[in-house]
């Protein structure tokens, strides 16, 4: 009865991200959990067109639906561990928001800051992102609160934000240099470092092998470095990747 | 830099919608707006194992990603004319949710009543639709409150659901074949009429041409027949399709 060919869907990215996240390790679980960390959209040709965003600043928030470029192709099982149960528990991949998925379609609401139109380019400016960088965008849809806010909705097994955060730390040099580059181009860079090490960026089977306490992430055109000491994130490392300059 | 090879995604149907609504008049403008607007989304082989839904039914609602396929390949303009803004201006196709889009992705967040496993069927239970019967779907998430519900969010020009709602009326011989089948087999037939059509499904350029008064659509497995009286709507037709004897 459903002709297979009409089913399959090939999409086209519109744009790509730009964003302060340049791996995987170290994204937030969720958009929105870090207010500070952000993302430009630039779109693709042929949609980088004024008219077609015409209207959507007068809206606080977006829905982003990318492809999770990291993990498309690389197939799906029918559970998985979610971190949110310390990995060690598994649910059924249509209960998780695991980029490991049957359709590799990631999708966030994000804070939309500004649209800037520079000639050809369209750049939209976003906060509080859960995405990497280089990551295909395939739609924008205004998030309409009283359609897609739903006070009431129960959320399983995940009902509320990550609650267990740590105190995250600075050395006085690294506290001196989140200063000076707060004042040079990234401003919020102090908060973004916090929320990001705050909630435990580590995969479920690190935090049961105390033996390995160093880790480090890319941010920004960083290479951010910190440890656990007494149960409180140190931040000990902030360089300036060497292949930027 | 980017390869065109790695961007393209090709998507495959994980379930089929079955809902209360046949074609695409009628059909709520968003998930929620409609409560008796009833759905299954039975899940198609090789997803069609319960272990993939494990969890799910602790959440009370959850996201749609699903295949506009009645417009799909039907291409799109930078620009739309939304009816929330009387169909006499335009905005940008990504300012709305319209289901003519560079990719005919459309979201949904509706309420999952219930899973119900027969043997290999998998059938979701939904509640609060606005999807056409035989809609593919491609993704099923969890609704997480705390990402997805952001209260503070502005809606711009949609910020609020459609205000202007009419009253509905049934002359009495259609309320008792209302009330006849409430008790057999479509329970909340009453109200999902109503919420149907207080809403005024009509196209904006109708509304400008009174001349036309009377309109039907296909709900359940009824023909629906309503005429506009002084401002009313009242309901003067429901008769089971032939079709389905």
């Amino acid at each position: 009865m459903i002709k297979r060919s009409a089913m399959e869907t090939r999409l086209t990215p519109i744009g790509i991200i730009s964003s302060c996240y340049k791996e995987k390790f170290g994204i937030p679980r969720q958009a929105g959990l870090v207010t500070d960390a952000r993302a430009t959209l630039e779109l693709l040709p042929p949609f980088n067109r004024p008219e077609a965003v015409q209207g959507l600043e007068s809206f606080s928030h977006i829905w982003l639906l990318f492809i999770f470029h990291q993990s498309a192709g690389q197939g799906w099982n029918p559970t998985v561990r979610p971190p949110r149960l310390g990995g060690n528990r598994r649910m059924g991949v249509f209960a998780t928001r695991s980029p490991f998925r049957p359709n590799s379609i990631g999708l966030s609401a994000v804070e939309l800051e500004k649209i800037e139109c520079k000639g050809s380019r369209i750049l939209l400016h976003l906060k509080g992102v859960d995405v990497m960088d280089g990551t295909p965008v395939v739609d924008i849809k205004p998030y309409l609160p009283y359609a897609d806010c739903i006070a009431t909705a129960g959320g399983g097994f995940a009902d509320e934000a990550p609650g267990r955060l740590l105190e995250v730390c600075f050395t006085p040099e690294i506290a001196e240099t989140v200063r000076v580059l707060e004042e040079n181009n990234y401003p919020g860079l102090q908060q973004l470092i916090i929320d990001t090490l705050r909630a435990d960026p580590r995969p479920a089977y690190y935090q049961r092998q105390p033996q390995k306490n160093s880790f480090g992430m890319k941010i920004h055109d960083f290479d951010l470095r910190w440890q656990f000491s007494e149960g409180r994130i140190v931040v000990s490392g902030l360089v300036k990747e060497s292949s930027s300059g």
